[in-house]
């Protein structure tokens, strides 16, 4: 993703929600990645404690947290984001410190930003940003997660090329107040598909540094790229019922299911070997979970291979909750990486 | 539920798997309750530690915890469950320490548990189980989950009138062996719609402590009784959708969902007040969840009633989720209560 970002002139600002991990964020310093993206205050005070220093709020700005934001701005280059017009005149009162603004626009995903339809309003917005003491607006951003409903490279393209053209459209409503509009766009699936990137300056994806199954099925990524799987406890064996309950339930895994060929299912079961794991077993799913169970539908394969007491890997649906529930990351040498959930309650 | 259980004579062993609370389960020490259930090693180490005696891990053991198991069983009187009759011998070579076991039933939910129609299987079991120099069989076990589907107190009551059944016949089977075979069933649906547990002798529900959605659904309880909310700040608001952007996504509700009049949501959003919450808004739900961010449908009065900066309660799908997402709880009096997950990690 560096080097795509590199080829295609746009700056990767990855986002690290899905890791919240500063082990991990060092592998990204150590390819040159000097800005992030996360989505809470409390994830940018993790990384700036790392010494990350351009670090964007990509998350509808919380006003109850201006204290918080005044703080950390005093000490990094903080972006934020605004989604609702009526942010702007709360941080004007509230701001203390210099921070950049992105206009969130929605492009489709319908789930926060500003209606592309109403550049108006994003106008408006955009002076009273500029007209203010502590604010200066950086640019536009928007999360295309529509995406997410694609199942090929082409229904990609076609978000990617919708939202872009809006981005673009926005972006020529705003040249006459500055010239200096950037356009940010994040989400994997694009950034995983698409090979240019022009006209936006700037791409913050996530998830692809784990990528999982959901990415699989949309087609940014191959089942090889999944980077996290979960060790599970194989607890009972259901010969009658070809089921194996392990101890890996909803609040490890998360409850995000996926439907692949017609069956609804939470993650694929894989072997786990010294230096990671094999490739998926044909025809198992991790068919149902509760709490703390899990329970595996298994090929025969699957079934005969393991035991009471082994260990099977899960391949999660949704990288990003399955680390948040699990707070922490053991690598194939034993070394355990850390994870802001858990680190902040030290 | 701990008069019920009092009136129909059956033992109170509360699942605590639902809060995970030193708080909360000094409640139930306060009603007299002795003994309590939980769902891992960790869990019930946790619970130990605050003084509980009498503990059950109704959960399939596993048997790469039997240092664990030891070191627990050396301190309190505790119980394990037995769902494979593969870990029988394992148990017996590793244990170390008196244990009780249950055997834990299938009565229908096809989740852990041996085989109902398999009574030989479980005779041998308990045979092997007795003969072990630290294992010593207290009873059979046996949540009867696939209540969760039922929709009305008749469905319950004949989910539970069939579980019971199955109980009492593993039960006669066993009385060759020793007349001192417990049943215990533990599930809240269960538990909450029936009055008398005529030959259960000890029950174990757990998220009747909090209730939920699931459960008003399921009939268990009505809305009213539900004890816990998510607080979750406003974000943003887009009137021509009439739809809030929260701050309270699946990381913090979890991604359980319900279906309610043919509408799949993630919670019902309430109006917090200076001692609790009032009644849901009518025809408003969360309507999607990503990480970090939760969108309201909200019908037009309680579009109107909330403000940038404003806080408001979402009423949980799923609480034992919730709260294991939250690792903590707030009281109305401004009270922080324990909850397992942050206090370990501290």
């Amino acid at each position: 993703m560096v080097q795509k970002a590199e080829r295609a002139g746009s700056r990767l600002k990855p986002h690290f929600k899905t890791h919240q991990s500063l082990a991990v964020g060092k592998w990204f310093r150590e390819e040159g990645v000097d800005a992030i993206t996360v989505s809470s205050i409390q994830m940018a005070e993790y990384f700036a404690g790392d010494g990350w220093e351009y670090i964007t709020i990509a998350f509808p700005v919380n006003v109850l947290e201006i204290d918080r934001i005044n703080r950390l701005a005093a000490s990094v280059k903080l972006s934020v984001l605004v989604s609702d017009p009526v942010a702007v005149p709360l941080l004007a009162r509230g701001l203390e410190t210099a921070v950049s603004v992105y206009i969130e626009i929605d492009t489709g995903s319908n789930r926060t930003g500003f209606n592309s339809l109403q550049t108006d309003q994003v106008v408006e917005t955009a002076k009273e940003i500029n007209s203010s003491a502590h604010m200066e607006l950086a640019g536009i951003y928007s999360h295309p997660g529509h995406s997410y409903a694609s199942r090929s490279n082409e229904e990609v393209q076609q978000v990617y090329q919708e939202a872009l053209t809006v981005m673009k459209a926005v972006k020529s409503e705003l040249n006459a107040l500055t010239d200096e509009i950037r356009i940010c766009l994040g989400d994997t699936p694009c950034c995983s598909v698409m090979e240019q990137f022009d006209g936006v300056d700037e791409i913050s994806p996530g998830n692809f540094v784990f990528y999982d199954l959901m990415q699989a099925q949309i087609g940014s990524c191959t089942v090889d790229d999944i980077a996290v799987a979960l060790a599970c406890p194989v607890l009972a064996r259901y010969p009658e019922r070809n089921e194996i309950a392990i101890h890996g339930g909803a609040v490890h895994l998360s409850k995000e299911s996926l439907t692949t060929a017609k069956v609804s299912h939470y993650g694929y079961p894989v072997r786990l070997t010294k230096n990671g794991w094999q490739e998926p077993w044909e025809d198992s799913h991790v068919r149902k979970l509760s709490q703390e169970h899990g329970i595996i539908r298994c090929g025969s394969n699957l079934f005969e291979s393991l035991q009471l007491g082994d260990l099977v890997g899960i391949l999660p649906v949704h990288s990003c909750l399955t680390a948040d529930c699990m707070m922490g990351y053991l690598t194939p040498e034993g070394n355990r990486l850390d994870h802001l959930r858990s680190s902040s309650l030290k």
